[in-house]
């Protein structure tokens, strides 16, 4: 089965640490995301100190995750020097780059929103002390301990050809 | 390799026609993309026709290749009705995963950009006679008629540990 139809958001984690080596193959792939005019705007922030990611957890509702997670990924969001108006575009697909070749890895992760809401990326600036760019998402990466149906999400009345 | 990495830009295809199985394929991969609070705010315009093919690659300079294109994928962004602020970020992973599959698949594909430039998706909506949402991006699709290097962009200068 596709990669991309194997991918599903896994938030819980087992006590286990991820090798560096996985890391790095997800560094990798994020920056293999395709980008506006290729104008990669983006740096990663890679956190596995234990208390800044418990700190990071309570950055909204839907990142209670962090707390279990081995390691989180977060894409920082530059002003794109060619097509700034694609930024988001771009960083979106690193991120889901890195969700992918997470399933690639038997990782498990998930996708935490941070930009544009102020509130959550000012709140992950001052725990990482960023004073360049913005966090734009959160990427919780663990070894899997839940296991999920998988979900064909595929509706075909959202499906048409050639006019709406 | 990991599709991940075998992805790239592909812009010249084979005057050959894909198969509506690969076609669905497609549609599937953009369909199980993650969203905000799983809103899933997208719709999917397959476009085949050669003339209105041609009408689209004149919506900006970057678009040309619809010229040769077999099929175009436009995913149109709807208002996400639980997360609105998270909407772009949806998209960019559906179009993400279409281009995805599109590797997996043997089919060569490129995103060209639309939403949030008013006069790109403007003209698309014009030429589709589009009511409800924006064609957020276009996805030329065609058998690859081009062979490119493989260039790994993994650049560790945008590598931060645990601050940045």
């Amino acid at each position: 089965m596709s990669l991309v139809l194997q991918r599903q958001s896994i938030r819980k984690y087992k006590d286990k640490p991820v090798e560096q080596s996985k890391i790095k193959q997800l560094l990798k792939a994020g920056m293999q995301a395709p980008s506006a005019n290729n104008q990669q705007p983006w740096e990663f922030i890679v956190v596995d100190d234990r208390a800044l990611l418990d700190n990071l957890s309570e950055t909204s509702s839907g990142a209670w995750m962090l707390k279990d997670a081995a390691v989180a990924i977060i894409p920082l969001i530059m002003t794109g020097d060619r097509s700034p108006k694609f930024a988001i575009q771009d960083l979106s697909a690193a991120t889901e780059n890195i969700l992918l070749e997470a399933t690639n890895q038997s990782l498990g992760a998930v996708w935490i929103g941070c930009y544009p809401k102020e509130e959550r990326y000012k709140f992950v600036e001052e725990v990482l002390n960023i004073k360049k760019g913005h966090p734009f998402s959160m990427i919780a990466v663990g070894y899997p301990d839940e296991e999920k149906e998988m979900k064909l999400r595929y509706d075909e009345k959202r499906v048409h050809f050639n006019k709406q």
